[in-house]
């Protein structure tokens, strides 16, 4: 899936909203440990319950990775059952030389058919060029939500610029706005303000609204750009919006206020026109 | 395992090395292809063709993730399979909020009992402290041995320090020798020269020798402490030291050479005395 097509779903769903798929055995509702698959069964639920009102899927890899052998076996499961239209992300936060990235690329694009990998930026070009394939996207780590973030992000550099502004310059000679986006958390709406006066293209994958905290409408008005250019990630608020019976339908009317709230955004904005 | 026994061991075997086991199914010897696990067949004969040599092993993740469910269980059974008194790193260079950071935690020390993890520092403290376990540390990337690392790692700041070791200031805040390592690649021996001013007490691990080109000598001259102090990795140049019959024999015979090698260097800095 490509940058247009994201664009076109988020204006068709009137949403620009990504779901986490973040499943943790303690946490899952009860009912569901009888399943063999437990974590696929959650997931399909999650699915099932949200497509109608979001446009992207953001499986976290240590998540499915603390369970062994088998936990990748529920990702594989779980990466069929999302309808191809989806943008789908694995939230893998990798870094690596080029050969051993590589490798990563064909894992997540190949076998697990994601569309877009998280990067760190650390190790430079090497470690994000094998995630730059046609119609593929190397989603690369900025400014990030949690709150040890700013004492690296935020080092001054000598021209003056913060260490998250001064990787734009350098991160603009590995790709362009149709290959890489950028992760910003929601925390992070200062920061967002700068990264969109010398990133006005970019897409942004931000993390931090729900059970982190962030301020949608803050988000909205120091991010949006002419092509929406924000896909906000929500996890926990909504995944386990309740543990009991009526889980799905708490995980859908959760889903629901977030794609309202977003419309009622988009329309103050004029977007949708 | 701690520094001091990981000390220890190098005193005794009088090596400092560590080995790569990055099998790549297009590259090991075609005659274990028969067997049903033939990654973990290649392992079992690199590990008893080298366990007298070297004090380390090192998977690198991205090799077992690209193989899907059955990869993990290749790397179980050869976390198994190597015996209690090596040092054992998941070279997996994760990085995450303190949440994910601490399922990888779980995955890399309780379920495949590593005793290390290689990370990216770029997201702050949040995403090394579930690392700082008792006897378990973190290995943090600061100078990897990559070509396009400097661009974003020798940044200047405004300290005038290059970025680097700005970082260190910013780590020494998070743990200490004690429970952190530092990744200083074999192509950068000018800033390990600068890292081990910086750093004197912390054990570097040193990837690119062999394959990727580096110098023993310099590294020596530039990274030993009184405490050694270095882990040098080789992954390409002794688990391909052949593809035919000859292969145990291969590499055992190109590690010997490099143990020999480590022996001399550690003699002429009189470091065995």
């Amino acid at each position: 899936m490509n940058f247009i097509k994201l664009e076109s779903a988020i204006r068709d769903k009137k949403s620009f909203l990504c779901i986490g798929l973040d499943p943790d055995l303690k946490r899952i509702p009860e009912h569901l440990l009888k399943y063999d698959d437990p974590v696929f069964e959650f997931n399909k639920i999650i699915i099932d319950a949200t497509m109608d009102y979001c446009v992207a899927y953001k499986p976290n890899l240590a998540f499915y990775e603390k369970l062994g052998p088998k936990g990748l076996v529920s990702l594989e499961k779980t990466l069929k059952y999302i309808p191809e239209h989806f943008f789908k992300i694995a939230d893998a936060k990798r870094s690596d030389i080029f050969n051993s990235a590589s490798m990563y690329a064909d894992t997540f694009y190949d076998h697990f058919d994601f569309d877009a990998v998280t990067i760190s930026p650390y190790m430079g070009v090497d470690a994000v060029k094998p995630f730059l394939r046609k119609n593929k996207c190397a989603i690369i780590l900025l400014a990030t939500s949690n709150s040890g973030a700013s004492a690296v992000q935020n080092i001054s550099t000598s021209s003056g610029q913060p260490l998250y502004l001064e990787l734009i310059t350098e991160i603009s000679k590995w790709g362009s706005e149709n290959n890489i986006m950028f992760v910003v958390g929601a925390s992070r709406t200062d920061e967002m303000l700068e990264i969109r006066r010398k990133a006005p293209n970019h897409f942004f994958l931000v993390p931090g609204i729900g059970a982190q905290g962030g301020d949608m409408k803050l988000v909205c008005k120091n991010g949006l750009n002419k092509n929406i250019g924000l896909l906000v990630n929500v996890s926990r608020a909504i995944i386990y919006a309740s543990s009991g019976h009526d889980f799905e339908k708490k995980v859908s009317s959760t889903t629901v206020e977030i794609q309202k709230e977003m419309q009622l955004l988009l329309e103050e904005y004029k977007i949708l026109q």
